[in-house]
């Protein structure tokens, strides 16, 4: 194990979404921005990881990458991980702590992560902890401007595609719509069934509270995002007075902002996303203390790597299934069945891009 | 007022160090990174902007407002500021709330304020509250590995220069180390003179309230950035049984993080820098933020525009004055006298960058 890494690869592109996408604070999305990392050591071996953004930022975090990051991890012992994350944090920590610094560190964690599991001939879950490979799963709905028939019909298909849990969007200009909405989605999917609610930081504090109040009829599983990631008193406050359990994280990009939320009882479900909270490295330590803290954790995004990070700890609640249509270039992408996605057995995260489709792609 | 944007021209340096400096977290540095925005209006008028690095993530923020603000501003209302920063904020904002993307959104907002300034034909200072053009100033030493003499011959060229409060490094691997050093300078200096100290976030909390406690012998005016700025209530902590006010800000990068800092009391001196903290907008809502508070705003390198910031407001504390190479490439550069600088009387911030000299240093 005392590989050094050589070659640090990174490549940017945008990939069209299928169908566009809405979100309350978003507004309408048409593509995504993938920045890939692969980092290659002296013996041969290879690792591959990536990070996303909504359609902004990506050459920022690709250039953060091949300027600022490979230069410090050539030559370093590819092994030693928490050493490698603690120099990319404060090498970049200046223009860091967060924002983009932290989407590309996690894309080079990933790849160091799936490296040093693949050497090891391990699937990542396993290497990480090994808890359980069998990691119940929703279907992230991002339909906000879909009309009530259309979110009914996406439901549909999501059941048949095999899932025992849902979320939808709400944040529409009246609180009426949402509730309307919600009722209908829990009447056509029956008391007890897994619903979650994504407001997209759409709300102010007061607004949530409401919200929460409303939606506690539709016995809603969580309530997501319900005001703007800054405010972790305005979350505490939100847990404590609207009667939802309360997931945050995509937002937040670093293991001191996740222990804000934690320790203030700001959030119920935390939600890191392992491309932008800092990696698999982050990740662990977000799961963990969480753990510790007597919470569940859940995931954002990314799903075919954050279901290793899932199956790895005891404390694992829902996997969100969302690939952004990345899914066209995956090979081996995650399979659902009877609400389940089942970490795969190949070594490393076991996932492979299609370098030549994503050729005509590139940014 | 109509005018619209019609271009933002955006421009990257390396610019090498005269000295090179020192801390206890960012090591040797030789080069700081200048990212210069410039904005254009259809009525001929023109506004200037920048934000710098330690060395890295340049290239990152260079590229945000190229490919990811500019687009979004041209034909915009130039003097609804307010407006143009929530569009840039959440242009960003999945891969923002700090990081690269403040800094990329301060050099717009600077330039935007510039512009505006400048068609009013008045000083920023004045145009923003217009408090007093003289604001006290000290002199930033980078200086951690000076051995003391160097650190005394710096001191005794600071006086010569005008400087009448001082600000030395500390975080030496021995805290005894530092605290001779401290003893050394207040010798010198006199018991009166005001002599802040910054470590960098080199310490642990309880290695911070040590320090703290020691340094009180010396009456040292502020002691800034004890520990990470990830942990608030560390910093609460020191502030309580420390015994000293804490200054910190230059790595806080949204009105989110002051706003945490302020209402738990883990600061005294909030010390924003306009050119990270998310420009001239968000410099000035901290600093009414920590009026509001009872305390008072200090201020983080750019001392040429900041000396604007700090003139139009009553709770101003000292100026730092740290040009981090960037004179040599200015025109009309700050004047220190009697322990004063004097906020220009020119339009706009009244700085103008020597865009032939830097031609050469374009990365």
């Amino acid at each position: 194990m005392n590989n050094k890494i050589i070659r640090l690869q990174t490549d940017l592109y945008r990939i069209p979404l299928p169908v566009p996408l809405s979100d309350s604070m978003h507004g309408t999305m048409t593509h995504f921005e993938l920045v890939a990392a692969r980092v290659f050591d002296d013996a041969g071996a290879e690792g591959m990881g990536y990070t996303y953004t909504v359609g902004r930022n990506g050459a920022a975090i690709h250039s953060q990458i091949q300027r600022d990051l490979a230069p410090l991890l050539i030559g370093q012992a590819a092994d030693r991980i928490e050493s490698l994350w603690h120099r990319m944090w404060w090498h970049l920590h200046y223009g860091g702590r967060g924002g983009t610094a932290s989407f590309a560190i996690s894309a080079v964690d990933i790849a160091l992560w799936d490296m040093k599991a693949r050497i090891r001939g391990e699937p990542l879950w396993r290497l990480l902890g090994g808890n359980d490979p069998l990691v119940p799963c929703y279907a992230g709905g991002i339909d906000l401007q879909f009309p009530l028939d259309q979110l009914l019909k996406q439901t549909e298909d999501n059941l048949g595609r095999g899932f025992r849990a849902i979320k939808m969007k709400v944040g529409r200009p009246k609180l009426g719509e949402d509730l309307a909405r919600v009722r209908a989605m829990r009447e056509m999917l029956g008391a007890d069934f897994p619903l979650m609610v994504d407001a997209n930081m759409r709300w102010s504090v007061d607004e949530a509270v409401r919200a929460a109040r409303g939606l506690q009829e539709s016995n809603v599983y969580w309530l997501e995002e319900p005001t703007v990631p800054d405010d972790v008193a305005g979350h505490a406050r939100i847990v404590r007075e609207g009667g939802l359990p309360v997931a945050a994280g995509e937002n937040l990009h670093t293991l001191g902002e996740f222990t804000a939320y934690i320790r203030s009882q700001a959030v119920t479900f935390p939600e890191p996303d392992v491309t932008n909270c800092g990696g698999v490295t982050t990740f662990m330590k977000v799961a963990h203390l969480a753990e510790a803290f007597n919470l569940p954790v859940t995931s954002h995004g990314a799903h075919d790597i954050m279901v290793h990070c899932l199956a790895a700890v005891p404390n694992r609640s829902y996997l969100e299934a969302h690939g952004f249509g990345l899914d066209k270039y995956l090979a081996n992408s995650l399979q659902i069945r009877d609400g389940y996605a089942l970490a795969p057995d190949r070594p490393g995260h076991g996932l492979s891009l299609d370098w030549k489709g994503l050729e005509a792609l590139r940014a």
